[in-house]
């Protein structure tokens, strides 16, 4: 599947004047990727049949290839080749929170409400487009052993989510992103989470079954597909009690 | 300077039975650092005479260094040779919190009180002390533009940190770790910083100007020397309002 828009992005990160040789390749393999001609979690062909095919030395094509790599588009198997990454499986709001015994866990998903609503500033802002456009909205329920644990508003955008405005959303997966994958061919390979806090309104706080007022960790999250377009808006609040996050500095 | 308990725990590392050559070397090279021979912010003897020196083969040697950076006691800066790293320089807190406009800002700091108190049990087992020996307590508060905004409860061992037992701490500098350096010759090389959160019990709150019962970001850090061991157990509470912190997930 081929999308106007991102095919538009990418020719023009091909075009961008003063680019290294190896920086144009590598905006022309992403094109390639994008563009669905090696799918997530295939392999790429070998080094030297592309550096052949694109003209250039093995060195500049093992740089476009480290750079795709650290850009997570692509990672290379030691004794086994280069391979589209599958993006992120999801489960990974969970590495936020501790609920009781639950580590390992996949929550499951309960979806409260679908809407077709214009878009915030906000979520305007961070998807691309003008606000006011439509988006899809989910408020979903997130809960383990039966227990809610997590509340979610999620933005899609209509263009690449269509086929998720029909049917019946209890049919849907626990977990978005291999779904997104599947069923609308988006395939989520990064995510931005910006942890804040704040107190729960009345109707925040009522699925979760904690009183009006109560602290809630807030991560918003603007998630990326291949290309690195932003698929995905998502405020996901949940007991701040349960908040533990580590982080190492060196 | 030389602690005795840092080079019995470097020998016994050197000391693992069925230890790789490298691993072996890379201890005893940790050993030469931690002893003082090569201080923080030096460079080491280049790779050919530091290989002859230990009677290894060159790719020994590297294998060593690489394991060394990688456990953060030393960089390898291209074209320029390998270095002791300096450690953390501090004002690191700073990172989860956004208090009005003060990006780049080095907070004041006022020392609330310093005692030598025995340590409790989750103190103690952090520093490796048998609970109940002493520590040197200090409770400090961190300002910007004169408000309060940081609320710090720090343990340190004894024997480290005996410089800090007298004198007044309001000479103290305003950023720690380069003082314990000055002063105490400890190098904090890495901090594991585990976030979570909590409400402020009355005497938390008094200092910070808020209100008992407020929610407050609570941040537990423990903190590494050369030597890898913990010199440091320090919890931090601020309004969780001001709380920020972005994670990217790929």
């Amino acid at each position: 599947m081929k999308h106007p828009s991102l095919s538009l992005a990418t020719e023009a990160a091909h075009a961008l004047p003063g680019q290294s040789r190896y920086g144009a390749l590598a905006a022309t393999l992403r094109h390639r990727v994008v563009a669905g001609e090696w799918p997530p979690g295939t392999a790429l062909p070998a080094e030297q049949l592309l550096a052949a095919e694109h003209g250039v030395a093995l060195g500049t094509l093992r740089r476009a290839l480290e750079l795709l790599a650290e850009q997570g588009l692509i990672e290379r198997v030691h004794g086994k080749g280069t391979f589209v990454r599958q993006g992120i499986a999801g489960a990974s709001m969970l590495r936020f929170f501790r609920f009781g015994d639950s580590a390992g866990q996949v929550p499951d998903s309960r979806i409260l409400s679908r809407q077709t609503v214009p878009a915030s500033a906000t979520v305007a802002r961070a998807l691309g487009l003008a606000p006011g456009e439509p988006v899809l909205r989910l408020q979903r329920l997130r809960l383990i052993d039966a227990q809610p644990c997590l509340l979610e508003d999620l933005c899609l955008p209509l263009d690449l989510f269509a086929p998720l405005v029909d049917g019946d959303p209890a049919d849907w997966d626990a977990l978005l992103y291999p779904m997104y994958a599947r069923r609308c061919g988006v395939h989520v390979q990064r995510a931005i989470d910006d942890i804040g806090f704040g107190l729960l309104s009345a109707p925040q706080a009522q699925p979760l079954g904690l009183a009006a007022g109560h602290p809630a960790a807030v991560v918003t999250r603007l998630a990326y597909d291949l290309s690195g377009r932003c698929v995905e808006w998502r405020c996901t609040r949940g007991d701040a009690h349960a908040f533990h996050y580590t982080v190492t500095l060196t």
